[in-house]
């Protein structure tokens, strides 16, 4: 099948607020999405973006089932090794499933591998979930390492009151 | 004991250069560490930061045994999560050894949590390994949660011939 990958515009947030909830269902963890299309257009689009977005879009002729011809979309963002230096993250990779097995996740991953390597990056991370054996497998034939596999890391969030309460103790010095 | 906490300039990159191949050493990963205080000047004192960080410096007549000053650092950046929106990463949090025990460790990450509430972001995230119960103990007492036992969230990596690889198949097309 015939599709173009390319940056995504503000234009594209709503197809990318769409997906992210699509994801997240898979990912069995929709009730965690607060996101609105409004805030991805305010964070990735401005002076020093949070975000960069990469889209999979197909020919008119191709269009989804329900009318989108933007079938996938790559979320990354750049981040910092103490040890080795510049990063690139991918935060989210996904197809819709009507499109699968037409390697666009596979385009879509390279171009982000390309994208970091112009920017100097000398890794690209990301995160899977135990269960998710689709995905670890498809990272794995391609080389990927699983650090908490072979190296024992855990992640580690605060968010909520206590992220909160970490802050206030700062105010109070 | 009396420290101050204050955000890195470029002169301190030399201190926090040092300060991570201890902290390597301490993580028994010291062959990892490639970077150079020449590369923390480039990419975290231009126009889009790479990182941010802040050390703690103690007073002149409290200085470490080898004549140091700037005893600790939290060295973050900002990534973006699609089901909640901003977030802060703290890639490395250290206090020299002879500096433990005085609350540096909590002011640092105190104030980084402060820094990214300013910033609007949600989260506040890291790694650490899985021996490392010192620092799980640690992040746990202060209410974060460990995503990767309880959700199961594996950490993947690309780097050296396979993101070489990756790159080049973008290029291909």
């Amino acid at each position: 099948m015939n599709f173009k990958i390319r940056a995504a515009t503000k234009e594209d947030c709503k197809d990318i607020s769409r997906m992210i909830m699509e994801l997240a269902v898979y990912e069995k963890m929709s009730d965690q999405v607060k996101i609105s299309h409004e805030e991805l257009e305010r964070d990735g689009f401005c002076q020093n973006p949070f975000f960069e977005c990469l889209v999979a879009e197909v020919p008119e002729e191709h269009k989804s089932n329900e009318g989108f011809t933007v079938v996938g979309y790559a979320f990354y963002f750049y981040t910092y090794s103490t040890w080795e230096g510049r990063s690139v993250y991918l935060e989210d990779l996904y197809v819709m499933q009507e499109f699968r097995g037409n390697g666009i996740g596979k385009g879509l991953l390279s171009k982000v591998a390309e994208v970091g390597k112009q920017k100097q990056c000398v890794r690209l991370q990301l995160s899977v979930l135990d269960w998710n054996t689709t995905s670890r497998d498809f990272y794995a034939a391609k080389g990927a390492q699983d650090l908490t596999a072979s190296e024992g890391w855990h992640f580690i969030r605060f968010d909520g009151q206590n992220l909160d309460n970490l802050a206030n103790e700062a105010c109070k010095d």
